[in-house]
């Protein structure tokens, strides 16, 4: 018996070092993440990512001075001097230095940086750390939108105009010019709904169409020329309540601590002891202007939206599980090529259904029933959630009519599924080939070779 | 003989009363409208439609007058006083008392009420005058938007999330600040597009796109800043024109009085003498701006494209009823779920095909093939129409390509159906269910068993 | 020997005097361009080809000086004089007369026209002549798109309706209106996005969506409004960029000589000499803002995009090849109604695959696996092309993934077409139509007769 233990405890004090060191080996290649060994970064990953990527050309020597960087770039790039000119930074107020360019820059030219939330948290400590923060609230949040887009399996697959196209949003988390656009700064424009739908717009967080598709939204598109920006986002300063002034109400840089469903993105309690908490922080915002009586109801319909959506996603997910479980999907999981580097998976191939079977990773490499089920899941749910959250209410009828048609084409496709799966059992024949679009699409191996 | 008179006249006498004592009690039930016993309303009716159903909160005690009001909700819910305080409401001019809150809500605050037109029309009879004459006219229209809606045999069969959203616009009827934005109730706001597409939007009345993208919409997006919205919407007055300044020329609350389509909806003689003085009087707005002849030609390119759009929408009319006078259309009348309380239909079940056939509540409980008309002329022939009247000549296009796919579409499913008929007529068994999606999606027993 | 040589110079002789005789007659017809002996204008053309089409209403008669054309209109038609009052033409500075209505469009109000680019020209020539300059490089090109729109064969069977839906744009050649709005003629209103996108927009050219959804557009829509728009587009003036800084840097009015990917139509060598030229001219655009490397760094990631989506286009090309090679396309080119007037093509049938082969011809006329081609490169190509051009980074996945699925989709009805292919060479037997949707559905003899 003894001699089990010990063999038990050699193997874990082998194991976890072992595992350690696998992952910092996995995550210490040319790309980044989880699986940075398969992919190497191109030139624009050093905009998107600067701490891990980014190199200073060697274009010019010697040291400068902040002066000196605006003597000079006013010529050579007038627009960014002009945008610092109109800046804070430039006019900090009465007996301040302006922040120049080599503050955030560095003054050495051939070692320069590009300014990550670290360079802005020297003077904007509060606002990096509550940024930060989001953290603590997992995936999806903005502190984490690098870390886990890199971790993601599919993300080393992707050709590299995708990954770019990927990484300029998700770069959220890595620079703090995704909404204080270069080299003004401004909290004002941060505060429009603009800043945030440059990233949240179309599938899967349609928030730019369904809050512009709002009362809310319309009487924004009339009247934000009225409106001071400079005011802080609080209680009576704003006519139109924006993203800013409902996710980040009095400036506070945490967005995710308010969050009842996820994002749409599984189901909840709606009703759980911290939803509650969360449920009684919205109503304090929406009665600045409303009823506290009519904001509770609007999230109660809220709730009964989801529940729907909800009710039509089980119907689709157990059609797929029944599916999987007669080993009916075709390609089946052991048909697929498998993730890089995904050893595990090799052993213990898997469909991915629902949320929680790794539903997130089933863009691509999955049969196309399991496609049909993620567009459902990711772009129709998604979208009705978006729509009924902000009251955009024609869009949740649309949303909802794709939902019936996308339970209705699932089904059908199932039926077949389970009818090729009986004839074959009797004949022990094949199933013709159903088209390889999502595995070998461009997510293929030829992408991996090259990226 | 004269005992079939005494027959007749008897139970004429009967019949009238009883009738009228069956709608009186249709229309008495929790809900609204002839279906009214079958479903109830949820919480947020009660601001879709306060006469029926608005109920004050009994949070506070007391009678207040005006100033109080404000004195106490400046900190309750300062947003709405800014905006009343902004409102000429509050600044009625020289020697007048403001309209306080009191005004419209009462002074008793467990007694409070929310204003509908006839609140309003104490000092705007006029205007409010102007806006229930559209009723003249028909549906569609504003006045008559929240009756016909809860008129619908449809509605008491939808889930409430969907209800909630139907009337949210469909309140325009109900309450003024569907275009004057509570609490400034400004003109100027409501002059703006942004007030009506609000709910003119998406399909199956694309008035914003269409109106966006034409090139008067274009002019509005690059110069709406420089526009004095205060001013009256008369001749000269306006560098573009907008829906109000043509719609609603002059001020008046009267748009259905100008309409020679009918909204796209049904096929009409666009030259008769009653359109012949409507169609004078867009030339009258046009020629504001535009040469008379000029604007006459764009209306004689609208009248070619509906006709147009109508010979494909005949062609696939034409082909549904031969399915239905061979009884071909599948599930046919007589195997659908019937419309809840429609006792007639019950009796004698009909297909919906055109729009006499009561097309206009073909959203469900059809057939997939009645669907697909359905949606060609809700959605694809009301897209062109609002396109062509417009002026957005590339969605002109799109939507004919549209029509074109869905002409298609029904010729292939209407020769399948066809051959399917014909196989059963000879072996007298049964076809295979085409899936019952419209049927019993979302749209069954169940919701009107909890509606 | 001789005799042969006599008899080709005979024919020569004969042959080519023909040829001229013939396309001036084809071109004499009442319509325009190389088919005009097919179709007529209707009233609206007029306005589209002022030059071609356009004849003076006779309602009044007399000369009329400037003053005196202001003095009637303020009355008749206030909005179009309340424009030019606000115009430079009214006011176009010390000591110079202004510029009346009657200098464009003459005085005598039996004989007035309307005026095109040459009338422009008598002040602007300059600007006319850079305009005209863009037919060296050409189509698609602004000053050649009215004359290859009347040109393309597809042009005279089609729908009126979608023959005034062209030309509205196409007739940028023809008006100097189409950009500056008359009777303002503002180059502050031509250089915001909005003077552009009335027609760039909606495939094939979704240049507002993509533009509009980048971190540029966004910027634009939250500051537009306090930029001075009558800034000179050259460096240092605009916090922002738009299609005219980019695209017509420092005024100049030729978008087509920095053009490498030539619109996204065909696969080019983006690294030819003149390329790279083009390339460098780019570079010194985003300059004035952005880093030189970070510039040339962008345009490869578009380099990279157009290589991974002509791949997909390429692939779908070889399918339909093959099919054309064995004669497996269905209808097939000879079983096809002819295009109007193209006797060759009555001899020498073809099948429209790649661009080369008459793609630009192939909206109609096609069979369905050749029209799915088509839509695969006209629109999602272009939709792709337009998104990485202009920084749409989520848009580039959204295309891309359509332009998976179409490859999918003409993959599969290939195998279809071979299969049944196969079968027909067996059997001697023939397909079932496919349906004739592209060959005859509003693209029709009828429409042609009716032209």
């Amino acid at each position: 018996m003894r001699r089990y233990i010990w063999v038990t405890l050699a193997i874990t004090l082998l194991a976890v070092p072992a595992g350690y060191a696998y992952v910092y080996w996995a995550k210490s290649g040319p790309g980044a993440g989880l699986y940075s060994q398969e992919w190497k970064p191109e030139a624009l990953h050093a905009y998107w990512d600067p701490d891990r990527f980014y190199q200073s050309p060697q274009t010019l020597q010697g040291e400068f001075k902040g002066e000196e960087c605006i003597a000079c770039h006013s010529a050579v790039t007038p627009g960014i001097v002009n945008d610092w000119r109109a800046s804070r930074h430039a006019h900090p107020g009465q007996g301040k230095e302006p922040v120049y360019c080599s503050a955030c820059h560095g003054s050495n030219h051939q070692a320069l940086r590009m300014p990550t939330p670290k360079v802005c948290a020297q003077c904007h400590e509060n606002r990096v750390a509550q940024f930060m923060d989001e953290k603590r609230y997992g995936f999806p949040s903005h502190a984490l939108a690098m870390e886990r887009a890199v971790d993601a399996k599919h993300f080393a697959d992707k050709p590299k105009a995708e990954v770019a196209a990927c990484l300029q949003c998700h770069s959220v988390a890595t620079k703090c010019d995704s909404c204080h656009t270069r080299h003004r700064f401004s909290a004002a424009e941060a505060r429009r709904p603009e800043a945030c739908v440059t990233c949240h717009s179309g599938p899967p967080h349609p928030d730019d169409d369904s809050y512009f598709a709002s009362a809310h939204g319309k009487k924004y598109l009339a009247e934000a020329v009225k409106q001071d920006w400079n005011k802080p986002l609080a209680k009576g300063n704003y006519a139109t309540p924006t993203c800013a002034y409902c996710h980040m109400h009095e400036g506070r840089h945490q967005v995710a601590d308010k969050t009842i469903w996820k994002f749409g993105l599984l189901e909840v309690n709606p009703n759980t002891s911290g939803n509650e908490v969360r449920r009684a922080a919205w109503v304090k915002v929406c009665s600045d202007c409303h009823e506290a009586g009519w904001s509770a109801e609007q999230l109660k319909s809220l709730d009964r939206e989801r529940k729907q959506a909800w009710a039509k996603l089980y119907q689709a997910e157990h059609m797929l599980k029944d599916l999987r479980g007669k080993d009916l999907l075709h390609p089946g999981p052991r048909e697929r090529p498998p993730y890089p580097m995904d050893a595990m998976e090799t052993l213990f191939p898997k469909a991915r259904i629902g949320y929680y079977d790794g539903q997130a990773s089933a863009f691509y490499n999955v049969s196309p029933i399991e496609r049909d089920y993620f567009e459902m899941w990711y772009f129709a749910n998604l979208g009705a959630y978006k729509s009924a959250a902000h009251g955009d209410s024609a869009s949740v009828k649309r949303w909802h009519t794709i939902l019936d048609k996308s339970l209705a084409v699932i089904e059908t496709k199932a039926q077949a599924l389970q009818t090729q799966g009986k004839a074959e059992q009797k004949s022990r024949g094949r199933r013709a080939d159903p088209g390889r679009l999502w595995l070998e699409g461009e997510y293929t191996g030829h992408n991996r070779e090259h990226n």
